[in-house]
Formats: C-alpha cells, sequence, structure tokens
C-alpha cells in the first residue's frame, strides 16, 4: 500500500477523552474512530490488525476441529425467555421490536441460539462431539464503556460452543479451547496467564478459566504464586490462613469478658485504628447483606475487603447487595457501621481468619459503641466459617507450601467455561445416548474478545512514541520510507523494493508522502510497523537501513538486494518463536 | 474435513415454507437454518460458501485499489437525521434504544456513517480520491422477508464508497468497481447482466446500473434487445413507440366527434374489451395519482402498465401513490373505473403512445359511461408528453434500429452509484480544492448483497438432485467417498487421498459415515461439490471413478495416483476461465 493513499490520519495530540494508552493510541494511528459511546469505526490500518487476529483465531480454532459458523445478531426474545436470561440479563442486554411488535435481542452471547439449533439438528450420541465457533458482531449496553476498544458496546468476539455426550468429551473439548488459547495468544505476542475463575452468572458445573493478558491498565486483579504456578483472579483465589488448621475452639481461652465501651462517630476502620490506636488485624468487621433480599451477616478482618462472589457462593444467592441502613437498623439496632456479631438474629458467616482470632475489637450493635474482648466461638457461633475475603499480597499460597501470592493488574481476554447441562436441559436440546436412553447435551463455551485483544497488545506493546506490533498482527510488515520524496535515486529504490516484496507476499507500506522526513518517521514510530527500512543517500553505495520497531540503538546499514530475504527470515523466525509448544 | 464429524444435517423433504429452489436446497443440504424469518443461521458448509465469496469480493476489491474498513451496525440516529433519512426510511429501518433512552438504528447501509467519517479526516483534495469497503452485517426489517437468502432482515453486504474531489475521478472509481463486480459476478460463475438502472430514493446525480443474476425466480424484470447491447430494469427501461418523431398535432384530423356512451359496471379493461370488442389498445387508460398529497391523472394505453419511477421522476415527487375512490371522485365526479382525460383539472401526464393515437375510448368522468372517439390533443391537451409505460416484450429497443425488447427475469446482485454530493452536502464532507475553496466531496457508493449472491448462485446451478457449487465457491472442491466403510483397501485408499489432497492445499470432504453409498451419494449430489470420488474394487487395480458434479454422462476411471494432479489442473483451468478479461 502507499501511504499518500492509506486513510490513516494520524494525530500528535493525545485525545481528551482517552485515559488508556491503547486507546490513545489507536485514535492517534488513525486505526479506529469513535462514533457513539463505546462504538467504533475501524479504519484500514484497523480493519488489517483486526483481520490478522481474526486469522490468528480462525487458524486455531480449525486446527482443534472445531466447525465455523455464522449465527444471527438479532434473536427471538422468546428463546432468552427459554433459558431464563431475557429477565436476568438486565439493561446490558439490548432489546427491540420489530415492524410487527415482536421483542427481539442482539445478541451479547450465543449460548440460547447454538443450544436450540445443535437441539434441533443432533439426535444421536453418534454425531457428537462437535464444536462449533464463529467470529462475530456482538452487542452489549455497557453501563459504562470505556478504554477504547477494552470496553465497547459493538465488538467482534469469537465465540466456541462444544457439544458431548458425557464429560470426558467435554474435559478433552475443553482442554483442545484451553491449549488453543495459548497458541493464539503466544502468536499475539502476549504475555497472560490462565487463571482459575469463578463460574459466575453464567452458571454451570465443573471448571472455567479467564485468560488475563498482564497490563498495569488492566481492570481485573490477578493472583499468582512467588512459587508454584498457581494462579487465579481475585473473585476465585483461595486463602489460606497461616492457622488454618489450629483447633479453632480452643482460640479463645483465658479471654477477659467482652466489654462495651463509648466510640461515638468512630463508624469506619480507620476512624477505630486511629482512636484506638490498634492494627486493623485486631478489628472484626460486621457486614450486612441482603442475599435474594434476606439479611445476611458476613464477619471479616478489619483489614481485609469482602470477596462478593465468595459470599454468594456460600448463600446460593443469585443477588447479593450490601444492606441499606434502614435494613441495617432493623438488622442490629444501631446505625451504620456499629454491626456487630454478638447477639445477631441472621445467617453469620465467619471468615476462617475471624474464627481464628484469640479475640478482638467489634461493633456492640448500639449506635456509638463497640466492644472489645470479642471471643470468636464463645461470644459469637462459629456456625458457617469459610473463605469470604479478598487474598492480600504476600498472604500464603494455598497451593504450595513455600509461595507467596502476588497481586498483579490483567486484561480478560479470553474466558474458558464448562457449562454442562445448564443450556441443554432449558432449551431441550438432548441426544440419545447408546443404551436408547435421551439424555441433555452437556456443553462447554469458550469466548475471545477479539477486538479487545488488540487493545491488550498495544498495552503491553508501545513506548513513549507509539505502538510496537508484534509480527503475526501489524498491519504491514515492512515500512520502506524514503528519506525524500524528491530524491530520484531514493524514489526508484524505494519503489523496487516495494515491489520485490509485495511481490514476495510481504504486506508493506511505501511512504510516498511529501512530508519532511522527521514527519514521516514520528507517524512510522506511532503506527508501530514491525520493520522500518529508510533509503537515504547510502543508496549510491545500494545500503539503506533497517531498524525493527522498539528495538535498542541505532539502525543498521543493510543492502538494498538483501533486505527482502532478510524480512523473510525475520518473520519466519517470529512465526516459529510463536508456534514452539508452551514449556 | 471428515463427514461423519460435519454438522451438516442433510434432509430428504423439501422444507414447507420455501418457494425458491436456492432456499429449498441451502436448508435441505444442511447449509443454513432458519431462526426467525428473515434471519438465519449459517452451518458450517454455508458459512465455508460464505467465505469464499467473502475471499473473492474482497480480493477484487482490493485490486481496485478500494481500502477495507468496518463500520458500526449500531448508528446513532441524530446521525440519520442529519442526513433526512431517519423520516423517510420507513419501517425498514430498525430503530431501538439504548440504556440511557437514545436513538440508535441499525445500519441498513452506511452512507451516514462513512460520509461523516471522512468529511471528518480528509480535508483536502491531496488526499483524494479514495475508495473505502467493508464486508459486514446488514439489517433491514422487510414487509415480507422470504426466499431463504434473497430477500433477508439480517444478512451480509459489501458495501464500498468512493470519494472524490472531481467528477472525472468519480467516473473513473465508478468503472473501477463496474469492472470489479464484473470479475466478481464471473468469479462466482453467475451469468448475469449490467442494466441502466432509475437512480430510485437514494438519490444523486449521474449514473447507476445494476447487476442482475438471470433467473426464471427473480423479482424483477430484466429489459434486454436482441440484437444490441441495451439492458435496463423495467423501472428505467425507455420505450419507444414505432411513431415517435410523427406529427403529433396532425394524429388526429378527421376524426368523428367525442361521443358518451352508456357502459354500466364496465371499470376495467378486461370489462371494456370484452364487452366492447375492441383491443386494448384501442383504449386510453386514465390513472388518478397522489404525488406528495396533490392529485395527478396519467393517461397510457389500455394494453400497457404503468411505470411508477417515470410517473415519479416527471413530477419530481417524493412519494406517489395511487388515489383512493373518494379522491378519485373529488378529481373525475365519478366512482373508480370511469376517468378520463376531458375537462380534468388536475396535471395530466399522456404517455407518448397515447399521444399518438388517432383516437380511442376513454373514461367520461361520470360513472358508467364511457368516450369514444376520444381525440388526444382535441379533447385534452398534450402539455406533458412522456414515457411513462413499462415496456413490453417485443417493443422496438430503443438503442438501435433493428432490435426488440425481450423480458427477462433476474435477481438483483449488485448495484454501482453515482451519489454525487447529496450525503457530503448534508453531511459538511467538504474538502479545500487547490484553489482553496471548500467544495463538497463527490460520492460514490456500490453494494453487493454477498449473501443473496449464494441463492443466485443456486438458482441457477442446480438439477433436481441437488446444488453445483461453481469451483470457487465450493465448500469442499473434491468429495471422496468410498463405496463401503468397511472394506480395508477402500478406507485405506480414501484416507491416503484425503490426505494427499489437503497437502495439497485442496479442500476435501471425506465421507468415512457408515451409511449405504445410495445415502452418501444422494448426500454428495444434494451438497454439491464440483469433483466427486468414488473408491471401490476399481482400487485393486489402482482406480477410482471422477465424476464432475452435474456433468452428463457415467463416471470416468481414474489412477488414483493421478487424481491430486488432476484435481490441481481441473481447478486451475477454472480459475483461469474466471478471470479471462469479458469480450
Amino acid at each position: 500500500m502507499r501511504q499518500q493513499s492509506l486513510l490513516a490520519p494520524t494525530m500528535r495530540e493525545t485525545p481528551a477523552d482517552a485515559e488508556a494508552v491503547s486507546h490513545q493510541l489507536l485514535v492517534r494511528g488513525g486505526y479506529i474512530r469513535q462514533l457513539s459511546a463505546g462504538v467504533y469505526s475501524f479504519l484500514p490500518l484497523g480493519r488489517r490488525v483486526l483481520r490478522n487476529a481474526e486469522r490468528i483465531v480462525r487458524e486455531e480454532m480449525e486446527r482443534t476441529g472445531a466447525q465455523e459458523v455464522l449465527l444471527p445478531a438479532l434473536q427471538p426474545a422468546d428463546l432468552w425467555r427459554k433459558s431464563g436470561r431475557y429477565e436476568v440479563y438486565g439493561p446490558e442486554l439490548v432489546r427491540l421490536r420489530d415492524r410487527g411488535d415482536r421483542e427481539f435481542v442482539l445478541g451479547p452471547t450465543h449460548e440460547e441460539v447454538i443450544t436450540e439449533l445443535v437441539g434441533q439438528e443432533i439426535a444421536t450420541y453418534r454425531k457428537l462431539p462437535v464444536t462449533l465457533f464463529q467470529i462475530q458482531t456482538k452487542f452489549r449496553d455497557e453501563r459504562r464503556p470505556r478504554f477504547g476498544l477494552l470496553r465497547c458496546r459493538e465488538f467482534v468476539m469469537k465465540d466456541a460452543y462444544s457439544f458431548a455426550a458425557n464429560w470426558e468429551d467435554l474435559d478433552t473439548a475443553y482442554r483442545a479451547m484451553y491449549d488453543a488459547y495459548h497458541r493464539i495468544f503466544e502468536r499475539s505476542g502476549l504475555a497472560f496467564r490462565a487463571v482459575e475463575a469463578d463460574a459466575g452468572a453464567i452458571g454451570g458445573e465443573g471448571g472455567t478459566h479467564e485468560f488475563m493478558a498482564i497490563a498495569e491498565s488492566g481492570e481485573d486483579d490477578v493472583v499468582t504464586c512467588s512459587h508454584c504456578d498457581y494462579a487465579a483472579n481475585m473473585e476465585k483465589a483461595a486463602g489460606r490462613p497461616a492457622v488454618r488448621g489450629n483447633n479453632i475452639e480452643a482460640a479463645g481461652d483465658n479471654a477477659a469478658e467482652a466489654e462495651k465501651f463509648h466510640t461515638p462517630g468512630l463508624r469506619s476502620i480507620e476512624d477505630l485504628v486511629t482512636a484506638l490506636g490498634i492494627r486493623g488485624g485486631e478489628l472484626i468487621k460486621t457486614l450486612i447483606y441482603m442475599a435474594d433480599g434476606k439479611p445476611a451477616a458476613v464477619l471479616i478482618r478489619g483489614d481485609r475487603t469482602l470477596n462478593e462472589t465468595k459470599v454468594k457462593n456460600a448463600l446460593d444467592a443469585v443477588e447479593l447487595e450490601l444492606a441499606d441502613s434502614e435494613t441495617v437498623r432493623a438488622v442490629t439496632g444501631a446505625s451504620t457501621g456499629f454491626a456487630g456479631p454478638i447477639g445477631l438474629q441472621v445467617p453469620l458467616l465467619v471468615d476462617e481468619e475471624v474464627a481464628v482470632m484469640r479475640h478482638g475489637v467489634a461493633g456492640a450493635n448500639e449506635t456509638d459503641y463497640h466492644v472489645r474482648h470479642v471471643v470468636p466461638g464463645r461470644d459469637f457461633p462459629l456456625e458457617t466459617v469459610g473463605d469470604f475475603r479478598n487474598v492480600a499480597e504476600d498472604e500464603a499460597c494455598p497451593n504450595c507450601e513455600e509461595g507467596k501470592l502476588r497481586l498483579i493488574r490483567g486484561i480478560e481476554i479470553g474466558h474458558v467455561f464448562k457449562l454442562g447441562t445448564k443450556y441443554s436441559e432449558k432449551l431441550g436440546a438432548a441426544f440419545v445416548d447408546a443404551d436408547g436412553e435421551s439424555r441433555p447435551i452437556i456443553m462447554g463455551c469458550y469466548g475471545i474478545g477479539v477486538t479487545r485483544l488488540l487493545s491488550a497488545v498495544i498495552e503491553q506493546h508501545h513506548d513513549e512514541n507509539g505502538m510496537i506490533w508484534p509480527a503475526e498482527l501489524a498491519p504491514f510488515k515492512v515500512h520502506v520510507i524514503p528519506v525524500s520524496h524528491q530524491d530520484e535515486a531514493q524514489m526508484a529504490a524505494a519503489n523496487r523494493l516495494y515491489d520485490e516484496l509485495r511481490e514476495a507476499g510481504i504486506d508493506t507500506l511505501l511512504d510516498d508522502r511529501g512530508e519532511r522526513l522527521g514527519v514521516k518517521l514520528k507517524d512510522a514510530d506511532l503506527i508501530g510497523i514491525p520493520i522500518r527500512i529508510v533509503i537515504g543517500k547510502g543508496i549510491a553505495e545500494g545500503e539503506v537501513e533497517w531498524k525493527a520497531r522498539g528495538s535498542e540503538g541505532a539502525a543498521e546499514r543493510v543492502a538494498l538486494d538483501r533486505i527482502c530475504a532478510s524480512v523473510r527470515d525475520w518473520l519466519a523466525e517470529r512465526r516459529r518463536f510463536c508456534l514452539t509448544p508452551k514449556g
């Protein structure tokens, strides 16, 4: 492509509304433009990168034997009523009516459509297992679309669905996807971790992993171990109190009697820590929640944060939210900030760390009063003890003896999920097994945010001058830049090299614009094509300058007639690197 | 791909709701399934064919230098208000509101989005001309979706838009698209005609062509000449009365006086022809229309049909509809069926053929009465004479002296259109020209219904047993079928051939199912893969049977070890054929 003709409007200034680096660079580099909040147009450079990502995803899906389909965005609301999601999905689900006033949704995902389809077309175990995938546009009316392609309302997703007659075949399909995801993200040049995740609202039994691209700007917490390969997202990551296995009942021996004392206006943990001169770990925090409309209390140490997913799972609740001040008063008899475990008449969930405290300070269930010397098991019951907190940096690893937990930030780029029979039961997708019995098909679902992937890659691959595209994703592999467009020898050499590279099947961008060299190099850095060939005075000796984008040091002088072969080697090297199986 | 694993549920019976052959075969062959009226899921075979079509389209677009983009489906209603189309598009435009109650539409086409985008990003003639295209899902809430992929509510379209600083560059871009469309449809194996079309509601100046696939089942009339290369759609096709050029004023000499006579209940042309024993060509049909809310009368010969597009253009009207009976009575003083030209106080559009009648029978503007000996020019004015009728078979060609018009049926598969400045003016897409003047960008738009294209191909390429895919579109190029899946020698040879073909990069389907040969061959005919290799007893002599789908005669015996090379030659031959420039 000749740059003079390319619609790639670059910008020097950073767009005011773009917080994330990837958002800033995609806009500045002329890759995308916003049409509406969370809705983007892909300009030619953006479309090229997106197509490369689609190609990688498609190749790796097909390598697993998955078959490509294309399912509609427009889906009848009735189908979503059958699965029960029409009601529970909330305002993220885009709803509309057709000219006949029939209700439709725009698919944010395709479990309903594909489960019904496969249920209608596959009747026997002999046609199982099968895995289907699509690369398709999805719609989610995000409450707060932001960060460019990281959180959109319209985006491209690869979603795959596996159908099996038994759990072993689901495991096999799941593993095939898990491995394919590794290959996809490696080929995309990403540093990432597959982390254990919670099954969450989508439901279903069995395992689930999230794939997290490591990035400071990520919205998710990823928990890893300093020693072993344990990795989980924050919702899932298990705590391991150093004292687990101690005799909990013995913990409170010889403690003094519980004693109420006046703490006027001291509502928060910070207030108490400051006023009383104690550590947060000596406080018992009592949080009143509404779980599916019923109140419950959760106790965690004052220096910890509560993990709502764990509480939800323990209570088997669909909806969980902090109680409002009226409910708090009804449950505790006090205003918010003075709840405590003693004498509460609602279910009491006690975090393991609280259960093993010798004694602590808690709210008195009386406004402006707390209680000290509160002994777990003596002053309140330990009927439901569990892991209800978010883990913290430096906690002991739940998986090994030596490791400590580390917290890093990540961007969720993929998700693999064992659905089991949740959808097949609701939508009547059954098969007849070898014994003639009718049984629901056992499913898995597997997603990759393809447009989001591009942003994750940029978050990891950029410098202060612009993007640095990994070879397979790069919109062009080589950027040929003559120093002066008025120098005939330079332009002739540039054109010759451009033709030669294109004939070799290498996507090349030739900067044939009438711009100063400084402008051309600045744009080149911003756009981030991996190999830059500058053709200057050296052409008199048949030499040009080669520089890999993002590499340290000066450009290398290389003979013009060796460029094409060198580029081929360079790309083959990266391709080989990408496909090395992960250790 | 091994057929045992392929999700391609074939059916023997014809689906009750499928009228068009292509619809029947796509469903029976397991290519598509309906999710909702006019909304289809593409199963693996359908997706493969669609991807092949997308590849052909993309390659030919890129060959012209057009750059690929991807624009959102979700478009702010305000943008459509700016262009004025939010109001006029009607119920086909899918409208919805987001969670913030902001109005959106789902793009049925992308003039608004791309015009605004290019207007914002291109400011100078130096960045023009440019042509952008996308292959993307469109939404149109059709009043009556039908014929499978021929008339859908969600469908894949290639839309391209050209932007130029002057009309010559628009002509060049238009011509490049026109030629690319020829290549695309040739590679798709279609018999088609590029026909002159009317500019229609989308508006704009300059030329427009429709590309029509020739098919009995088509919904459009295509007018061609028996002698020259004239071709137009019915809306556009110009009539040429044999008498054009005669002295119209002289026509009515010596005719008798107009004479009213009683015709009780004779409201239609057929009634009059039967009762009076005259030919339709002797009648003057008077049709009362409402054009943008104002009445007008159009006169055509009784044996002709009215062409609303021509009338609309003559009256410069946006909306045109037949007047209701109340209006007819108000305008003519009579009930419907007795309108006539004499004494009417509304604009009178007289078709050329009527203008040259010596005399005729017309309505009397009095219920149950007609008038005979009505002489054009004498009894009613000839102020607005023009071409207001649909042309008929055997009429003289308007383009040459010898030819006669022929009417054939077609399916519209593509459309190229000179938009001019209609959208750029409304959406403020201006550029600064070489003289420093700001001017609106001159645009063209170019569409291909990619999913519809597949149906058009099947309408042309099928027999009573199933589809017959042209080489480039075929979901697989070769179908390998062992006679018995229990015969080890046959299966070993089949597997070997399958591997060999795949290694040669040839998409191959291996029927490894435990079905009887009859079932396998029936499915093969239905699915329509171009080359069928049956491996039977001949394998003992190293021979297999080769048959091209749709070819006459028996299968050919071919040496197994020559198959791969023969397939390659066969495909290369077709590819070369496809790319031969049209004469």
